[in-house]
């Protein structure tokens, strides 16, 4: 799927064809403008500093569950990054000096392609399943897996720190 | 699964019987001292005011993803809640006047039961795939499915607000 650089490791196994500990259901999709890899920002920071608005939209079955999500000026929002390989375990981003492991880095290639995003809503009619938000940092057409209430309290730690 | 509270809502489908769009590969477990819903703390705020340490196993297979994890004072958990009902899809929490969707929410019980906790880092051993936490608020040996750097300048959103 993807290019092997110096340094990478890719598992002896797919995840990809091993996965059956548990199951995901899809219950939207992004529509951002981000149309290619290339195109799109590497991370949240990136996204907002772009200026360019995206949408979620959640399907029929599960706007119920959108009900009293206005209080919320910030969501966490869960998607499938579903064009990325599974199998890489140790990666070299360009922007690194040295390889990295999966788990130290927020590339989407993963063993359980899982992006975390957290999202500024601009807008929204949850009667017709959508979300309006600032910017996003994923490709048009991600599906989306959940999307929760983001709570300062507990999720913005200002203090943390990385050492990269 | 759980009795229904007033004003809660049931989806006419069990997400749990017909998610099949993609599947997860457990990576590991969490060790708490939990054991039970009605001890576990309700959020990460109330973990870290209890003041019990954690861990995280990752599997043998999955070590060397953690190469460079070490730079992060926090991680971004990403937990498959496996005791948790997949078809609530308005709950009313005991602390909640009106019933509330789920998305709104950061209970367990949702179509796609997964847990986004922010945890701060006290000890590790890589090799051994150990991660040792100040505190976490699931149940002992839940499963683990991601571990990402806590990154401040797109996680931490210190104005976000909340009307509840």
């Amino acid at each position: 799927m993807s290019d092997i650089r110096e340094g990478e490791i890719t598992l002896p196994f797919d995840p990809a064809i091993m996965a059956d500990d548990a199951s995901l259901v899809f219950i939207g999709r992004v529509s951002s403008p981000w149309l290619s890899r290339s195109e799109c920002p590497k991370n949240m920071r990136a996204a907002t500093e772009l200026g360019q608005p995206a949408r979620i939209q959640i399907d029929a079955q599960w706007c119920e569950g959108l009900r009293g999500l206005e209080a919320a000026s910030h969501l966490i929002v869960l998607t499938w990054l579903d064009r990325a390989p599974r199998n890489l375990i140790v990666q070299k981003p360009r922007h690194a000096s040295e390889p990295r492991g999966t788990f130290a880095l927020r590339s989407p290639a993963r063993p359980n392609p899982i992006g975390v995003h957290v999202v500024c809503m601009t807008s929204h009619d949850f009667a017709a399943g959508l979300i309006e938000l600032k910017a996003i940092d994923v490709l048009d057409g991600t599906p989306v897996i959940d999307v929760k209430p983001y709570y300062a309290s507990s999720d913005a730690i200002s203090e943390a720190t990385t050492l990269t």
